[in-house]
C-alpha cells in the first residue's frame, strides 16, 4: 500500500462515473481518495451525496495539471480521450479507462508509455464490463497457451437476439432498447459489430498474445437477421448470438514450438450473427448479459459469465482497478506481437432464401454450391407459406466463406430470388 | 520481472507435478527454471523429457537447504506439507501450493508470514484448478462486495451426481469413478463434503472477507442420494449436485455500513447435494467440471466454469502462480476478519418418504411439519410402485433446517416408515 491516499479524478460523471463515486463512497477502500470530477456543463453533474471537498470542474485543465495520482477516463471515444490519458501517463500518473475504442487502437502505445514513466493503465472495464476476464486471462491463464476465444461482447446485441428469440421483429426490439438505454440513436457501433470488434481486438493482445488490425476483423451486422431465423435455428437445436471469436492458427501447426508469443501463425477473426447450439455457454446470456469462452491447449475450455454493461458492473471493475493500484499490485503483461488477421473459418452455413417458387430451385442452388465444392447437409422449409414468397433453409457442411461467397453471388442471379440469400455461420 | 531466472522446485511428481514441468517445458516462461524435483522413491519417477540439468531427490532437505527461489507444494495433506512451506516461507522464498486442506486451515497464518519474510504464497490451484477464480475475485471483484458465493467445487461428486441424472445408481457410478481416477479408495473427503468445505472457506476469506472455521461448517454427504431422487428432482425442473454455498448476513442489515471487513454478520454456509434448476449456471457443469457463482451488491452474478481438476487443468494455476511471481505481481490482499459460521439457510425443501401404504400417512406427516410452521408445497408420488414400499416425495416452503429435523425427528416414529426421510434443500 502507498504511505499516502492515492488522490482519483474522475472524467465524465455519466451513470458510469456516478457509480465509480458511489461505490468509492459506500465501501471507503484503503488508500483512494476522490478529489475531481470533470464533466461538460458540469453544474448540471453535481450531487450531494459527493463528498463536499472533491473539486468539481469543466475544465480539463484543472485535472491534468493537478497532484490527482490516478485518472479515471470515462468520457469514451479516441478523441480527447487520447490525448488526455497520453498527458496523465506522461506525467508518471496512473490512468484507468472504461474505453475499449481506446486500447484497441492505441492501447499498446500507452501501455509502452505507462511502463516507461511509471504509472499504472488499467481497463478492466473495457471488455466484458463487470465480468472479470480480464485479470482472469491476464494472472489466472498466464500458464496456459490460448488458442481460441468466443464471446458474446455486446449486451446490446444480445438483448436485441434474445428478444428476437422469444419471437419479436428486429426493428420492434432495437426501438425497444433504445427506450431503455441498451441503444443508442445511431446503433451502429453495437449492431454492426465495431463495438465488439475492439472487444475482441484486446482480448486477442490479452490471451492470443497477438496484437491484430481492428479494421481487418470482418464484421457482419445483426440487422439482417428475422424472426423466422431463429425459427429455423431452432430446428437445428440452436439459437442466435452475436459471436465475437478469434482462433490462433500456426504456421507450422506445431504448437509445441516455444512460448506463444514466438510462434508465427496467423489469427481468424470475425463478428457477427452466428448460430450456437442451445447447450452452448453461448447460449445461456440472455438479455444484456455477456459470456467469454477461453479455449487453452493444457486447461480446456473456462467460460466467464455475468454483467456486461450498465453503470453499477462497469463501476466495479473501474473501482477493482483503482484498488490494484492503491495495492501496488502490477499485472502480468506478458509479451504479444503483431499477427495478421484471416477471416476464414472453416465452418457449417445455414443460409435462408426466399423465393418465387417454380421447379428446378433446388437443383439450380445444388448446382452452384457443387462447383465451388460446398455440400448441402439439409434443407428445411417450414409450412405455412405460399408459392409467391417462398423461405426455406439450407445448411450445407464446413466450407471457407470466400467459397460460399462464389456460390451466392452465382445463385444471386436466379430469376427467382426474391430477397438476397443470407447466410449465419454455425458455431459447433 | 526478476534480473535472474528464478530457481523452481516442485515437490511431489504425480500427475499435477509432471503436467507442471511438461509446460514449463513447452512454454517456457521467462523468468523461470525448474531445477528440482523431490519425490518419495524417486527412481521410479525419473523422466527423461525432463532437462538433464533438474536435481531429483527424495531427500526434503536438497530441496529445503538449496537455493531455490521458489517451491511448489503438491504432495497434499496438512503433515508434513505445512512444516515443509513454512520453512520454505521463513527462509524468505516463495510458496506455490495446489493445497486447499493448508490453505483453509492454515493460510491466514502462512500468508501472514509470507508477508513479513517478503515471499509470495499463492495458491490459484487449490479452488477450481484451471479455472481463474482466485484471481477474479482478487483482482477483478476487488470493487464489489461479494455477499453469495455458490459453487461446484468437488468434481468427483459431480461426476457422480451427472452420471445418476443419466440414470446410473450412486454405488455403480462410485466404482467408475474409482476405476477412472476420478476418486479415492477411500471416498469420505469427496463424497462427505471435506473437500468441497476446504475451498469453500477459502472462497469465503477471499469474496465474503469471512474467516470461517472449515469444521463449523455443515457437510451432508451426497452417499444417500437415490436415482429416484432425480426422478422427482425433474419433475420440479431441477437436478441434483453438491453445492458449497456461503452468505453474509449483516447483523444490522444495512450493507451500506463501510468497508465488508469492518462489517458484523455471520456467515451462513453449508456444502451437500442441492436440488438446483436446470436453467441455473449450477446445473450447467457435467463431468469433472466445476462452477463457482459469486453474487456482488454491485456487479450482480459473476459465473466462472471450467475443468476444476486433473493434471493439466491444475498445473496450468500452477504455472500461472509461477509467471505472477516471476513477474512481481503482488495480489491484492484485502482485509478479512473472524466471522461466526450459521447454517439456518431458509430454504425451500424436497423430502422423500418410503413408506408401506396405510390411510392417513399424509395428514400425520402435514401435522408434524405443521407444529414446526412448515407449509406443505406440493406432494408427487410417481406410478408404479406397490403398497408395500411406496417412495413419494413431499415439498415445503421455505424453512430455517432445525425446524424440519424437529418435524422429521417426530415423524421417525411413524410405524409405516421403512427409510430415514431423506430431505435436500431447493436452491432458488
Amino acid at each position: 500500500m502507498a504511505e499516502r491516499d492515492l488522490k482519483v479524478a474522475l472524467l465524465g460523471f455519466g451513470t458510469v462515473g456516478s457509480s465509480v463515486a458511489r461505490i468509492l463512497g459506500d465501501l471507503r477502500p484503503q488508500g483512494l481518495k476522490l478529489t475531481h470530477i470533470y464533466n461538460r456543463n458540469v453544474a448540471r453533474k453535481k450531487a450531494d451525496w459527493v463528498p463536499a471537498d472533491v473539486v468539481w470542474t469543466e475544465k480539463i485543465e484543472d485535472v491534468l495539471d493537478s497532484d490527482v495520482d490516478i485518472v479515471v477516463e470515462l468520457v469514451g471515444g479516441l478523441d480527447p480521450a487520447c490525448e488526455w490519458v497520453r498527458k496523465v501517463l506522461e506525467a508518471g500518473k496512473s490512468a484507468v479507462t472504461a474505453n475499449k475504442k481506446l486500447i484497441a487502437f492505441h492501447g499498446i502505445e500507452l501501455e509502452k508509455l505507462a511502463r516507461a514513466k511509471g504509472g499504472f493503465l488499467l481497463y478492466g472495464a473495457a471488455v466484458a464490463g463487470g465480468i472479470p476476464v480480464i485479470p482472469g486471462l491476464q494472472q489466472g491463464l498466464a500458464g496456459d497457451q490460448i488458442v481460441r476465444i468466443e464471446g458474446i461482447l455486446n449486451g446490446t446485441c444480445n438483448f436485441i437476439l434474445s428478444k428476437m428469440e422469444d419471437g419479436a421483429e428486429y426493428a420492434t426490439v432495437l426501438k425497444e432498447a433504445q427506450a431503455l438505454g441498451y441503444a443508442e440513436a445511431d446503433p451502429t457501433e453495437d449492431v454492426d459489430g465495431y463495438d465488439a470488434r475492439a472487444k475482441l481486438v484486446i482480448l486477442s493482445r490479452l490471451a492470443l498474445r497477438s496484437d491484430l488490425d481492428p479494421e481487418g476483423i470482418p464484421c457482419k451486422s445483426i440487422r439482417e437477421v428475422a424472426a423466422i431465423d431463429f425459427a429455423y435455428a431452432r430446428e437445428l437445436g440452436c439459437t442466435i448470438r452475436q459471436i465475437s471469436r478469434a482462433e490462433f492458427h500456426p504456421a507450422d501447426e506445431d504448437l509445441s514450438a516455444g512460448p506463444p508469443e514466438l510462434r508465427d501463425g496467423e489469427v481468424l477473426a470475425s463478428v457477427g450473427p452466428m448460430l450456437v447450439r442451445k447447450d452452448s455457454p453461448l447460449a445461456w446470456s440472455r438479455g444484456t448479459e455477456n459470456t467469454v469462452l477461453a479455449g487453452g491447449r493444457y486447461g480446456g475450455d473456462v467460460v466467464f459469465s455475468g454483467h456486461g454493461a450498465g453503470g453499477h458492473p462497469t463501476a466495479v471493475a473501474v473501482v477493482s482497478d483503482l484498488i490494484n493500484i492503491a495495492h501496488g499490485s502490477r499485472k502480468v503483461e506478458l509479451p504479444s506481437r503483431k499477427t495478421a488477421v484471416g477471416g476464414e473459418f472453416l465452418q457449417r452455413h445455414s443460409i435462408r432464401f426466399v423465393v418465387k417458387d417454380r421447379p428446378g430451385i433446388i437443383a439450380e442452388i445444388a448446382l452452384a454450391l457443387a462447383e465451388q465444392k460446398i455440400n448441402i447437409d439439409a434443407i428445411f422449409q417450414k409450412p405455412g407459406y405460399g408459392e409467391a414468397k417462398l423461405p426455406f433453409v439450407v445448411t450445407v457442411d464446413p466450407c471457407v466463406g470466400s467459397a460460399l461467397k462464389r456460390a451466392l453471388e452465382r445463385i444471386a442471379k436466379m430469376d427467382c430470388l426474391l430477397e438476397k440469400a443470407f447466410d449465419l455461420q454455425i458455431l459447433d
